[in-house]
């Protein structure tokens, strides 16, 4: 399984940076190579000044060895070894138009004295999370995945999409970070659901990622916009900042456990800026945006 | 004493602010008074797109009522009532070559059922935070630091700049935030220093603020400066958030326990930029600021 997922995630990057290379038409992806002292590594990918992405990163890794001390406290283990790959992407374009998105799929084992799987999960989501809100972009993304979800089971959806809501979430802010997507973690094998049939759940929803995301960019990635939709965008990204440094699990455990600074840091924004006790106009787009975040939507 | 140093913060806000307004000769500060729901409150003070400073907050605070969950557990005591004020302040200045500072004094007092003080301390300090290094700003500002120290005891400017070096420091850069200053915290009674001894040693310190920072704006604010220089500066700024929002005790536990938002990130700068993996070419000023930051040095 690790090997095969390992496997799938190289080629995911490929085509996922394939197709954003493709639309950006300009930049290109400059790759870093990496290895962690204590095992393993990881291939980072990071756009920068595109056409359409003013940066993004679309990173692989896969690390192993001795559970950290921190780890093992969290997952109430001792002397456990692991290995974790995954893969995770930001992308902030240039338009204010057009949404920032992040998605991870990631896979875990964990091993006893003797190099037996003891323990071993799949995880991830995809979420969108727009300047200006277009409703049929929200039902784009959110449609497809559902119908990526309703191949593998009908309760997917609503209960990992209401997962999303409720992680990517600004409780200091009292406001969602985004439209939400899906959020899942800790699917382990069960009598209805084997590790492969999670094998191929995961590898749908990461399949299905360009198709959710592009159509909304080749939609909006040329419509004019002002200096204060920029702003607005520039002041937005501060929340998505607030969230990743704030809150994010995975952000603060790369951060205290020593992971490649510069690959977890890439889902910062390029510019962002933060104004003191900034509201939007009553009745503005902007003022639309904020309600819906205080009041996440069924989409579909 | 708590009506003593509330008064004392009232009249130190009033007296910084009345001296940035002077050196910045643009803006002036906009004051919001709040209250807090469960008891007490606070007269923020922000200014914007100055002459001199692009953002910054001088905020008091005097709250309180029962000792809030988190903070029982923090301090191991249970159902007990507090008081807590200070001055809070962060300045954020538009040229480059002026540097940004941070300065705090606040005083703690904890009750028993009774209404029995049962435990106080005063805390605080103040740190300087250049994108520049000019070598004699940061001894201007050590030694008023260590001029303020040394009227009390000797041996608290080198105690308490230690500290600011240990606890303004990105653990997950490498680095420290800035050039530090003094950091102190939990000064209680002992048989050297009464409470009345550390509220002269604290005034002192919130005494000395204008005197250590003011002339370094005088001798910086007017010098050119390049578009480069200023990505530096915004790009630099992006620790300073990072800083805050991952490792700043105060600024975590206001977000998590429900304080006054805007209050609390008006210390968040105005512009920021993160770039994939930016490092400073060698031997340029950029880079020599990074070597002091890594390597705290002692200014006088």
């Amino acid at each position: 399984m690790k090997d095969k997922f390992f496997k799938y995630i190289h080629e995911l990057q490929d085509s996922i940076v394939a197709g954003l290379e493709k639309i950006d038409g300009k930049a290109t992806f400059q790759e870093d190579l990496w290895k962690r002292p204590e095992g393993g590594g990881g291939r980072t990918r990071v756009i920068e000044n595109g056409n359409v992405f003013e940066k993004g990163g679309v990173n692989i890794s896969g690390v192993h060895g001795k559970l950290p001390d921190s780890m093992q406290t969290y997952f109430g283990v001792e002397d456990a070894d692991f290995f974790a790959c995954g893969l995770s992407l930001v992308l902030h374009p240039k338009n204010p138009m057009v949404p920032t998105v992040h998605a991870n799929w990631r896979y875990f084992e964990m091993y006893d004295k003797d190099g037996n799987i003891v323990d071993q999960w799949f995880g991830g989501g995809q979420d969108l999370t727009p300047y200006y809100l277009f409703e049929e972009d929200a039902k784009h993304f959110h449609q497809t995945c559902k119908t990526a979800c309703d191949k593998h089971n009908p309760e997917f959806y609503p209960k990992y999409k209401a997962r999303c809501d409720e992680y990517f979430y600004n409780t200091h802010r009292n406001e969602g970070r985004g439209l939400g997507g899906l959020f899942f973690d800790y699917c382990k094998a069960t009598d209805d659901m084997s590790m492969q049939n999670w094998y191929d759940f995961v590898t749908q929803v990461g399949d299905s990622f360009l198709e959710a995301y592009i159509p909304i960019v080749e939609k909006r990635k040329d419509l004019e916009y002002t200096k204060s939709q920029r702003d607005w965008q520039e002041i937005r990204r501060g929340r998505y900042v607030e969230f990743n440094l704030v809150h994010d699990k995975g952000t603060l455990f790369g951060l205290k456990t020593n992971g490649r600074i510069e690959s977890i840091l890439m889902s910062l924004p390029p510019h962002v800026q933060w104004v003191y006790d900034h509201h939007p106009e009553a009745g503005s787009e902007e003022e639309k945006l904020v309600q819906v975040l205080q009041n996440p939507k069924n989409w579909v």
